[in-house]
């Protein structure tokens, strides 16, 4: 048996779970084998890299004959990208953070599933306007970018399936074992989007040290934060977004003295010299909330049949009924 | 047929939804009227004034036959409040924020149900600890006080599941419907508690304008803030607590500046003199994210009733299931 969804009907999936578009660490292997194993592979496409794509794209083509798809970052896609990735026909293209109308109509003219993610209502309104096929509903739970003043995930979702319906929803954030999938479930959502979670998969491309560090991560210590984008000279906007993170050294030294470190050339060299010196790794780990539920490093086929076990058992476990002899 | 969970079990309820005891609103009408229709009404004896006590715990114990209970708060309890609670029989007595081991060990002797609200891992083993017979994992996303630096209840709650089994747990904090509650039946908690929800109900006390503003309110225009705590001279442990409102003009006036506040004996004045002339309510509003959800103001009996059909029909939605002939 399996859980059956607006997500899983519109897309021919096994099972309503979807690996978030993590640049880099979705590669075409992880995105390939998330795919193979029933749910819907989205290979990171981020800023539009065509050399990471051009390497990528042909890995998840050629990985599974089960539907994939691929995510880019609205306000970063370089020219030719969404293109360069429509040539692989993936059967969905997602659009993240920021105005998703340059790149929608041609999206949906190619017969991609167009899914646009969300982090407010007014964008959720945006998404319906440029006529997505599904929307991602982002709470601020989530590891990694996000609004800087996000939404959290329960009581955000349901509001944007009542804005959106008939169009589908997938919960974002927060949501790392198949209890958050059932969650997303009950709250109106056609599925669930997961990134940490499948960070911590052998197939993701990350270092070792990033799987290790989620699994030893505990969500109080994930925070919020711009620090790290500034020390590392990241080009996100600053004003929209942050990013959730572990505990990092320069976290602690910089938290609430971010216009300084932003004009502090010597100290955004010293965080280099500092990866180059092995100091600190190149990048932060972003971790969501829910990185608690993280203790093993299983393959993506596993998790997916693992999440999807669990989310039944929870809907099964939770919608325990008895006649009602008092009513 | 209704929801069966350890909770509806442990305290005999029909539904596994339970008035969270806000101070001041959730007096001894609005319990009984949840206890009758089946849920857990807490009367919200906060700082255990004697005399508002004296008022409301006979209007519930005489106003259901059905289990009920009372709140307070643990770094505030005014001596004998807890002693006068209990002369009353409550099924159950909730503590929330602070040490409840000076109360814990009365209350279990009474042979009343002991609640622990708890905001993070450090406080749910504490409950643990003195022996709490249910635990309420309280979400950011939860009007009114909590934690400062606070857990999002989607990723908070499977976590205090885990660690509490089998000890039943409670899921707080943005909950404002009956998918709320089937979400949180779904993380694997034994029900939901809900308390911005109730204010907008007939039997609340709180002025109409409260219930008003909770029908008007969108989530996103809350924000958890020790601005109006200052303000009004409230006796809060700021540094640990803080509370999610609706805007308020002395939120736009201090936000940023609570230091500056807090040492301006002629700002909170102002505060005092704006309540005076009637500029401003005596209390800010208190409301979760989940206040967008909040479009009427029902009876607490139509409420829960509602809220409990809501929850099956999402666990039922949810759960379909689909032979699976790919797998």
């Amino acid at each position: 048996m399996a859980l059956s969804t607006e997500l899983t009907e519109l897309l021919g999936l096994r099972h309503p779970i979807v690996l978030a578009p993590m640049g880099g660490a979705a590669g075409g292997a992880l995105a390939a084998a998330v795919s193979r194993a029933g749910g819907l592979g989205l290979v990171g496409g981020a800023y539009g890299d065509r050399a990471w794509l051009e390497r990528e794209l042909p890995i998840v083509a050629e990985g599974t004959d089960q539907p994939w798809g691929v995510g880019f970052l609205n306000w970063a896609i370089e020219g030719g990208a969404v293109e360069q990735a429509l040539e692989f026909h993936p059967a969905a293209v997602m659009l993240s953070f920021g105005d998703p109308s340059p790149f929608a109509d041609r999206i949906r003219r190619s017969g991609a599933v167009l899914i646009v993610q969300v982090t407010d209502l007014d964008e959720a309104e945006r998404a319906l306007d440029v006529g997505a096929d599904v929307i991602v509903a982002q709470g601020t739970e989530s590891g990694g970018h996000g609004a800087r003043r996000g939404r959290s995930t329960l009581p955000f979702v349901p509001l944007v399936v009542d804005l959106a319906a008939p169009v589908p929803v997938l919960a974002a954030g927060g949501i790392a074992d198949g209890r958050g999938v059932a969650a997303a479930l009950a709250l109106g959502a056609a599925g669930a989007l997961l990134g940490t979670r499948f960070q911590a998969t052998t197939e993701a491309l990350v270092d070792r040290s990033v799987s290790e560090a989620l699994v030893e991560g505990r969500g109080q210590d994930t925070e919020r934060n711009s620090v790290l984008d500034i020390a590392r000279g990241a080009s996100w906007p600053l004003e929209k977004y942050s990013a959730r993170t572990l505990g990092h050294p320069y976290l602690d030294r910089w938290r609430g003295r971010e216009a300084e470190l932003a004009g502090d050339s010597r100290a955004r060299q010293d965080y280099q010299d500092d990866v180059a010196r092995g100091v600190i790794p190149p990048l932060p780990v972003w971790a969501g909330e829910g990185v608690d539920l993280i203790t093993d490093v299983p393959s993506a086929a596993d998790l997916v049949t693992e999440l999807a076990a669990q989310a039944e058992d929870a809907l099964l476990r939770a919608g325990r009924l008895r006649p009602n002899d008092r009513s």
